[in-house]
């Protein structure tokens, strides 16, 4: 008998290279040309030269890693430091810093629900979010896009003990939850409120406080907010905030806290180091959501049709799937890299470029990558010639 | 109406206490008198100059973060380098990075299965498992603690697709699981065979080249392991390791790969230099296996309760969790860090001492730690007087 356990491997890449939807990896170099129009680093923060000193120092002085989890060897006071950074940063009354924002989401919506209870999830939330209903023991209820009505209905229907879960911003076409009317929702039902600030965090907000305290809502009684130290804050992790008790409840019953090593002190430091940054020099949020603006403005002035963004997220809409792959390709040699979000990463089957307004681009850097993504757009791409 | 979304916590909380079961973060501080014996750093390598300082440079020269998906921009060549390494030193094809040994996990349990598929998987794995297999559409058998003959039975009862899956090392007592059987086992019934290897890597096989090497599966045909980055190497992250097919059929559909941040430069690079120094100082993985060896030797001389270790973790029984609890403290006011595993963390209900044998301990304080363990002894550890 022949032994191949994973032949069946060997057809779903055949099928996945039939309909053109094959992922390679391209690693890049420490130096590079190309101008990054497609990573999440909002403020340009990850290679600012203080953050990087602050990632390298915390190396050499914690070590390369927590060595055990958060409740064994894991917890040094750079984390505790890092926590009370954030939650007062944010607004909150208490933080947990987890190895991912991945993580974070996991452990937010597994520790916050259970049998019993109901959670009511966007159609549009991140992957992390999904898997985080999929893994709880709660019922799970997934509610159209952006409709707090369709929320409060879905809570009112179930009664008992619930969590409403959103994005703050969503990461394919960068458009805000409507927070207020979800808060009321959940409110009015006597639910909780779990916010993904991911995209939110270091953009929206005073001085980049996030999207919960852009709307007065951070350290509320049933707000609870995850993050990641990945995005605006250059380094990696996450976090959650909460009230105290929220925090304290993580820290007992959260198994991917629990059974997980403690993050890195580098990326803890390079975290602290951002903030920081971002305390002394606030304005970076605020130049992130105009370089957004104008990205938008000109892009659809040249004819093509992208979302308006709410925060420093971009998406271009693109005629398919083949047609975005080499417009993106396209873009990239003429030197500016882009995001190229197509199925099944995209909730509506819609293609698109995906852009960064990263807050550190110049005016002739954005002028440039405006040119560039025009002049390479693919017929059909244009609601109106280019 | 009042408006408490959150007070079954409390609820929580009072049981908690009742049970004398609260957990609580203990930052510590960069530099500390007590002798660490809780940790995971196996070989002693986290806060090794060589490997702190290729943390440190790595974030210099790369970023504090990866600053997106590998699949977007967060795929860099010192990643592709370390997929390299590893994969190379560990004897399989082809090696994908993750953030954490969790996330590894997740990706290589649902990737690797699906709908209509069974995993079979050990009453003792480890909860980053359990959770993979709750996240995966596939059946799951759990099957009785390190019995071949009963994987053996679940996958012939089943016949259609189907992987099992076993830590190497089991976390909490330390004892090794029979992969040669269970390989076996999968062979005959045409199933792949998933294998944890984060306690093994550093410290099993010639030079820690892990379990699989130990016993000459590693690289074969329907094996593939998952690594941590954070126990032996003293970083942070994790690994999936096996076939190139498997690994490129990652890529394409692992959703704690595709939607999480790459890892952090400094925590590839603090890996890397481990693996360097893994190689020049091969010696390392013996010395940890003998350190574990005596400690068992002597702890049990003592006429304590203590599971003979097949790796670095040598696992004390203590009489309840109020006494573990009470043991652990008292060693920490004499000096010595000991891990305390208790209910909910042990599958059987049994508390116990956790030692980690570093292979950095000097016999001097392997001399130390063993006097203060029976000293510090509750009534009725002892099977005879201590």
């Amino acid at each position: 008998m022949s032994f191949a356990p994973f032949d069946w491997i060997d057809d779903e890449a055949r099928r996945r290279a039939a309909a053109g939807l094959v992922r390679t990896l391209r690693p890049r170099p420490a130096e590079t040309e190309l101008l990054d129009l497609a990573s999440n680093d909002y403020l340009g923060l990850s290679r600012h030269p203080e953050v990087t000193a602050a990632a390298a120092g915390a190396a050499r002085r914690w070590g390369a890693g927590a060595t055990g989890s958060r409740l064994v060897t894991g917890s040094t006071t750079l984390h505790a430091e890092l926590e009370r950074e954030l939650a007062e940063f944010c607004g909150f009354e208490a933080a947990l810093v987890l190895s991912s924002g991945y993580a974070a989401n996991l452990a937010a919506l597994t520790a916050l629900s259970g049998h019993g209870s109901l959670i009511v999830s966007d159609a549009g939330n991140h992957a992390s979010i999904v898997d985080g209903c999929r893994l709880s023991r709660a019922a799970t209820a997934v509610v159209p896009h952006a409709q707090p009505e369709a929320v409060r209905k879905a809570l009112h229907a179930h009664g008992g003990r619930a969590l409403a879960v959103t994005d703050s911003v969503f990461s394919v076409d960068g458009d805000a939850a409507p927070l207020t009317e979800l808060a009321a929702a959940c409110r009015a039902e006597g639910a909780a409120l779990l916010v993904d600030d991911a995209h939110g965090l270091g953009v929206l907000g005073e001085g980049g406080r996030g999207a919960l305290a852009a709307v007065g809502l951070a350290g509320g009684e049933g707000i609870v907010a995850t993050l990641t130290l990945s995005k605006s804050l250059g380094s990696q992790g996450g976090a959650v905030l909460g009230p105290a008790r929220v925090i304290d409840h993580l820290v007992n019953t959260a198994r991917t806290f629990i059974f997980d090593t403690g993050l890195a002190p580098a990326a803890a430091g390079g975290a602290l180091g951002a903030l920081g940054l971002l305390r002394r020099e606030p304005e970076r949020a605020g130049r992130a959501r105009a370089v957004a603006t104008a990205l938008y403005a000109r892009l659809t002035a040249a004819g093509l049709t992208a979302a308006r963004p709410d925060a420093a997220v971009v998406a271009v809409r693109a005629p398919s799937a083949d047609t975005a792959v080499r417009w993106a390709a396209d873009c990239r040699t003429a030197g500016i890299a882009v995001g190229c979000f197509r199925p099944p990463s995209v909730p509506d089957g819609i293609s698109r470029l995906r852009l960064t307004a990263r807050a550190d681009l110049t005016p002739e850097q954005v002028s440039a990558a405006v040119a560039t993504i025009v002049r390479t757009a693919p017929e059909g791409a244009s609601a109106q010639p280019g």
